[in-house]
């Protein structure tokens, strides 16, 4: 019954982390519903669709509208239901990732939508941070340095200034998670965020004697 | 450069009067672009295709985020550009329909949706109005009352509510047509109305001599 959101830039190692959180949970007997947007719903993953159509051109409104229809449809089809079966969600980007991403549209109105269209916001955000040119760095390495670089860097750091901003403004649900270390550094802070936060969630804590 | 919108329930007579209304704007010497919502617009008509499809299943809320989606595209790709250009828009269906049909949606958000997507309102709104009765009478007539059925009479009913309330709201844009009157006394309203509303459109109008 724990909504665990995973956000942050491309390359900053969400999914690698997120299937070992995954894998960890269910060690310590949850079930774990993993999921992503855009998609996670046959309704959202049509609109995924349409929206990573290089053919099609959509304004930033219109993508901000896209974005929260699909996770409408994904809230509605498979978070709300798996919750309400006491399972624990955890979700590869989730509303702030719209907030953050769509730079040029009203940030009153993508706040609006989010109030329409998400009826429970995450236990836990994990918002993994990276400097803009190590991304860069990154997306370059794996040979996706161009899609990163369409955007321009700008745009990247305002995306990412607008990731901490919301970090800022909801200290009690987001935690920053440096994604700039190993991945095994990375994989203990996410642990130790979701033992602070959701204590009990993982089972005990392994490595501490028991109280006297 | 005038934008004209035709509104109201199913059965009313729109297509009929809105091709009528071209003929008449074309002798004037007017260039016309008819066009429709849901669609109008690639992007758009993929969103009806969507949106249509019997097998998928939207929430209101999602219709509406994507009602709103597909006025984007085509407002953008059609509607502005024609008007850019000089010429006269006429739009079966529009935003208004949005705000009529989407009961259960928050209407101060669909007003803020509507916001968000459309820059210029119509300049002439031609609301027909016609009894829920009549309108299901017509469906019965067309072999098209399971659809109408479907939704409920009550539903109708709010429908045509919300149209009127709209009409009353907005006074100087939106003029009501008796649309259950036969289709040449309509088509002598829809003109009359935008002699009225729009002076010189239509060119002179016929059968009154100059003033003295």
């Amino acid at each position: 019954m724990s909504f665990i959101t995973f956000e942050g830039p491309e390359g900053a190692g969400k999914s690698t982390q997120i299937k070992r959180l995954a894998a960890k949970l269910e060690n310590a007997g949850r079930d774990v519903v993993l999921t992503r947007e855009p998609g996670g719903a046959p309704e959202a993953e049509a609109l995924r669709a349409l929206l990573l159509d290089k053919d099609r051109s959509w304004s930033p409104t219109a993508e901000a509208l896209l974005m929260n229809a699909a996770r409408d449809a994904h809230v509605r089809a498979r978070i709300t239901p798996a919750l309400d079966a006491g399972k624990t969600v955890l979700c590869d980007r989730f509303s702030d990732s719209t907030i953050a991403y769509q730079v040029g549209v009203d940030e009153a109105f993508l706040r609006a939508l989010q109030t329409a269209v998400v009826p429970r916001m995450p236990d836990l955000t994990l918002l993994f941070d990276l400097p803009v040119e190590v991304g860069l760095a990154r997306a370059e390495a794996r040979g996706a340095a161009d899609r990163f670089e369409a955007k321009g860097e700008a745009y990247h750091r305002t995306v990412r200034e607008r990731f901490i901003a919301i970090a800022a403004e909801e200290p009690e649900r987001v935690v920053i998670i440096d994604a700039e270390a190993s991945m095994d550094t990375v994989e203990k802070a996410v642990t130790e965020a979701v033992n602070a936060r959701l204590p009990g969630l993982l089972g005990e804590p392994h490595g501490h004697p028991p109280a006297p």
